[in-house]
């Protein structure tokens, strides 16, 4: 080793613990258009001398570089730390990065002004040296102007026959300050290197209200087209749809997942394939393509985006098993293997085989599933178990569509362990499943959310917060009866910006299979269901996403805050935002009235006493900073959505 | 885009959040020869297969890559988190890496013990996919013995004929699995990707007790080396000196730093330069080169290192304003322009300009000050003020100094803000000084020390907790007497594997300057003094000294669990290790005695009952988990430090 060979010294700035990063800039941290993002770093150097720092960001249509002026934050964000932001307005892969330079007039202005506090008079030679700086800017500054101003400045302080008080109150000029900072050198610089990324998606990425049914207990795509007003009223955003495609005969499973079917047993719907086809065609029970193609487009002309379920499994009868043999995985006998989870068979399914030989032809096969899909105008996919298939194809798959189709949403069911379900929403998927529904007290609620919202989990990963699925009806709403499904309803419509929920939920279906169970009685993942959109809670749905739609406090997910409550039954939270609070108390005891003392702290920053209303019931309280008394009756009302009113 | 080209699939295997890792790696963890390196990282993939992992490392001196076993670690370290480790047994830098894949033949055998546990009998097909992974597995094993047995098992697992029982038993057997598990194909393997760096040291880089005195005051080196039997016999490990090079005699401090010096005046060894030479020769004052060099020989040959003083500024009469003006800050008129910090002006001092054109002349040259002294034998510097000079400079001049002397140890006198003094140990050195001195108060200290100790910062930030320095009389020594030092000593000596007293200490010197001043009044920093060593604290000294190299738990920083205590003004910790647990309790009251509760908690993993014996006053006592009485008056003394007893 010897001294650096290049010319100009290494930077004496360091710019350190770069936020937001996702594992060291591996990943993308997620956003979506309109959103401010806030980057900070730790900048400083060695020595006093002063700092400046701009955030270079560039959006996927952008030319090159554009930057914003990063300050010092204020000491209660670390010493040390810097601030910056930048607002990004389009879809895509947005690069930001950091430059930090030492700010040389900066410094020297700051050691004039100290030294003309302390009274020091014999100041010609420091002059001189601002004189010089000035000159140095100056010269940078040549074709736009500033030049003159800059000149007549070095001038001045040059001038040993100007009386000392004009030249230095010309040095200390704030006005010169900014032109100079305009001008700077960059002595110097650093930069944070590579730069970082950040993937921003549209709204819905981020807030919605979804909807699922099976459309086969609607009468099909026209009969679901037929429901589309009413799913329109109640505030949904999107309808998502289980498995459309054709459903395999041999060995479907029967009513209740009997392993015979009966004549008239209509199959699952994630038994994918037969001889009308694919994964590229519909189930003729259904409809047509055509009819597909007008349910997607009536529900646009509703506000609503029809979410399709991406499956990658095949029943016993997909096309795939006889044109693709080589993509499934073989007994040593030469015979097809079948799903399973030993001791249990699933011999309805075949898994295809991702380490096949033809690997790359099996994954764009899925791509131009996708595609095709994208091409009759699906925007937003739901992607079946993708944790039991390779995190490196999804990550492809997502970029590749993304490319042509930046708006496609892709929702993870990642009912898995926590290090998979954050590593699918790291590379690139929209949003997540997750454990809400097994999150019912309190403190396993506030555990859950706080995670999600201030772990730095909040970066890369939103959660859509089912309050139930085909698959999972849990025990609390199995044993609570009407008031469980409310206080659930509000619960996932209030924490989070996006929430789902399905079908059946809102005539409140609580019966399990068996006990002990999480399985519908008679789920209609094996039989039909004449099903009508008029359950006794559509009203609470329907004015919650009223509400949501118009308050942006429930639009984000990091503005949390949960409150002290005397009461382990009660849980309570604010939800805050630039121009409203939002206070949420709701009953987590589906049996009894539970009343209890509501802490408001001081840290939310409101003012001693509040005038607060309820969104839900429409009275007005009178509420205060300190304890507030609040009883909730199960039977009456699950929970206040208490909206402070602004100060008269 | 397209599908990947490469002929095989991207690793299903996701190795993330790898520790110990500083910045995303692009800083070295540090570590001292015989440690053991515990690393560790999330290791999962897609669906439901078990996996295998192995740390590879790579010592200096390794021809290559080695490798240890990984294992899933108990599930409060979290889910999908695997450990392994490796011991470093040379200085220098070690690299390490994780290698983890998916394990055929587990995978196969666990879905075969689930499916003999639930009673399946149809298990030919099973079985002959076992038999061709063993077939392959003995492929791979033809050279080493272990194919002959593979071949066997293989032959058995397909031979129909054979008892069901017999073949499942073969196709169970653990030795069989270890077989294949030292064979295995390493299918689909990740890799952490790049490695990273371990920086390893002797020892004396984190466990040592520092002494520093001012050579003039103790009749040169020759005078010096006398005391060395006295600094031995106390446990002292490493020798400190303030600059032993010649000191500038224009403008020179006087007395109390006065502006005009005495005739008599010895100046402050920090005005480094003088016509008798500059950073590579010695103040003849205090002997000549030969003294020096007999000085280190001496204090090795008692267990004791030299450390110097390395400080980058020059007095006026330093012979490189002269032979190098380039190097130096100049003002418009051309002269030379001093150090100052405005108001104040160091009219005694120049700083280097790094900034200047010929820079890299001047790194050259800073690095032969130190190679020059490293060939005379010092192997420990204290680097004054580091942060104010680039942080590239002291990296890359620690990494030049350690190629040819990786037994080089840097203390930086990082006495600044907490981003700085990180980026310093970060960056390489060895210690640091930290603002211990300024800790008092028993929220002060628990908070201080848990940063260091748990914050992750232990892993690259070794402290040196000095009680007390020649810039540094903290008011709580002033004003607490004799009990005062007792309790800092303390402290210093069994919170820090590292400490350190500046002379006087010892002899409880409490005066300041003026009040509110932390400088001592007559500061040695200007004056001779006439010491010897004999003060009264030199008992409790010696003997925590001796504690110190006799229980390895106070050789290490991470290892420290703070206890609570009903009583503010007492503070407890324990320090525990695989052999033995002290307790520490101190009265951080110089002035009354005080009293309390110290609990054990149960986490500790101590007995209900507990034999303790009082390494400082000899006393036994019997403590329990819980609650303990303890009454501390600094009168008679400041602290238990408590062993507790195997039990019988």
């Amino acid at each position: 080793m010897s001294v650096p060979s290049s010319a100009q010294p290494p930077s004496r700035v360091a710019i350190e613990d770069p936020r937001p990063l996702i594992d060291c800039g591996r990943f993308a941290a997620k956003a979506c258009v309109g959103d401010r993002v806030d980057v900070s770093a730790l900048i400083f150097r060695d020595g006093a001398q002063a700092l400046a720092a701009v955030v270079r960001y560039r959006g996927p249509a952008h030319a090159g570089w554009r930057e914003m002026p990063m300050r010092r934050l204020p000491a209660e964000a670390g010493e040390d730390r810097w601030g910056g932001h930048f607002v990004v307005d389009e879809q895509g892969a947005w690069r930001w990065s950091i430059e930090a330079w030492t700010d040389e007039w900066g410094s020297w202005r700051d050691e004039l002004d100290r030294k003309v506090a302390a009274g020091v008079e014999d100041l010609d030679s420091e002059l001189a040296e601002g004189a010089a700086l000035l000159k140095a800017t100056a010269a940078r500054a040549a074709s736009t102007g500033g030049a003159d101003r800059l000149a007549a400045a070095a001038a001045l302080l040059e001038d040993r026959g100007a009386a000392l008080r004009e030249r230095t109150e010309t040095a200390l000029d704030p006005e010169l300050a900014q032109i100079c900072a305009r001008h700077a050198a960059r002595y110097g610089a650093a930069q944070m290197n590579p730069p970082a990324i950040v993937d921003v998606e549209r709204e819905r990425a981020r807030f919605g209200s979804w909807y699922e049914l099976f459309p086969r207990s609607f009468g099909g795509f026209a009969g679901v087209a037929g429901q589309l007003p009413t799913l329109a009223a109640l505030g949904f955003d999107v309808l998502y749809l289980p498995p459309i495609h054709p459903i395999g005969v041999t060995r479907r499973k029967g009513r209740n997942n009997a392993l015979v079917a009966g004549a008239a047993d209509p199959g699952s719907p994630w038994a994918i394939g037969s001889a009308a086809g694919g994964h590229k065609a519909v189930n003729p029970e259904l409809g047509t393509l055509e009819d597909f193609d007008r349910l997607v487009a009536a529900a646009g002309a509703h506000g609503i985006e029809i979410a399709l379920d991406f499956a990658i499994q095949c029943s016993a009868d997909h096309p795939w098993l006889r044109e693709h043999p080589e993509w499934f995985n073989h007994r040593p006998d030469g015979t097809l293997k079948y799903a399973e989870n030993p001791p249990k068979r699933y011999e309805d399914i075949y898994n295809v085989n991702f380490d096949c030989e033809d690997w790359r032809g099996l994954w764009a096969a899925l791509h131009e599933i996708v595609e095709f899909w994208v091409d009759r105008g699906v925007r937003v996919f739901r992607v079946d178990n993708p944790h039991t298939k390779p995190f490196a194809f999804w990550k492809w798959l997502i970029e590749e569509v993304r490319v042509g189709h930046p708006d496609v949403i892709f929702l993870a069911e990642a009912f898995t362990r926590p290090a998979p379900l954050r590593e699918l929403a790291k590379l690139g998927f929209s949003q997540s499943y997750t454990y809400f529904t097994w999150k019912n007290s309190r403190s396993e609620l506030e555990e859950f959310v706080s995670e999600l919202a201030h772990s730095g989990m909040e970066l890369y990963c939103r959660p859509n917060l089912f309050v139930n699925t085909p698959d999972i009806l849990h025990a609390y709403l199995q044993d609570g009866g009407p008031p469980a499904f409310r206080t659930r309803l509000i619960l996932a419509a209030t924490l989070s910006p996006t929430y789902g929920i399905y079908s059946g939920f809102e005539d409140f279906e609580n019966v399990a299979v068996q006990p002990g169970s999480e399985e519908y009685l008679d789920s209609e993942k094996y039989e039909i269901k004449q099903r009508t959109l008029d359950g006794p809670l559509l009203p609470l749905i329907g004015r919650l996403n009223e509400i949501r739609r118009e308050h942006a406090v429930l639009q984000r997910l990091d503005n949390v805050t949960f409150l002290p409550v005397e009461n382990d039954a009660l849980i309570a939270y604010a939800k805050t935002g630039a121009e409203e609070t939002l206070i949420v108390v709701i009953n987590l005891d589906p049996h009894a009235p539970q009343e209890g003392i509501v802490i408001i702290p001081s840290r939310l920053g409101l003012p001693p006493v509040l005038e607060v209303r309820d969104l839900l019931g429409g009275e007005r309280f009178s509420w205060r900073l300190g304890r507030n008394f609040v009883r909730l009756d199960p039977a009456e009302r699950a929970a206040h959505l208490l909206l402070v009113e602004p100060a008269a």
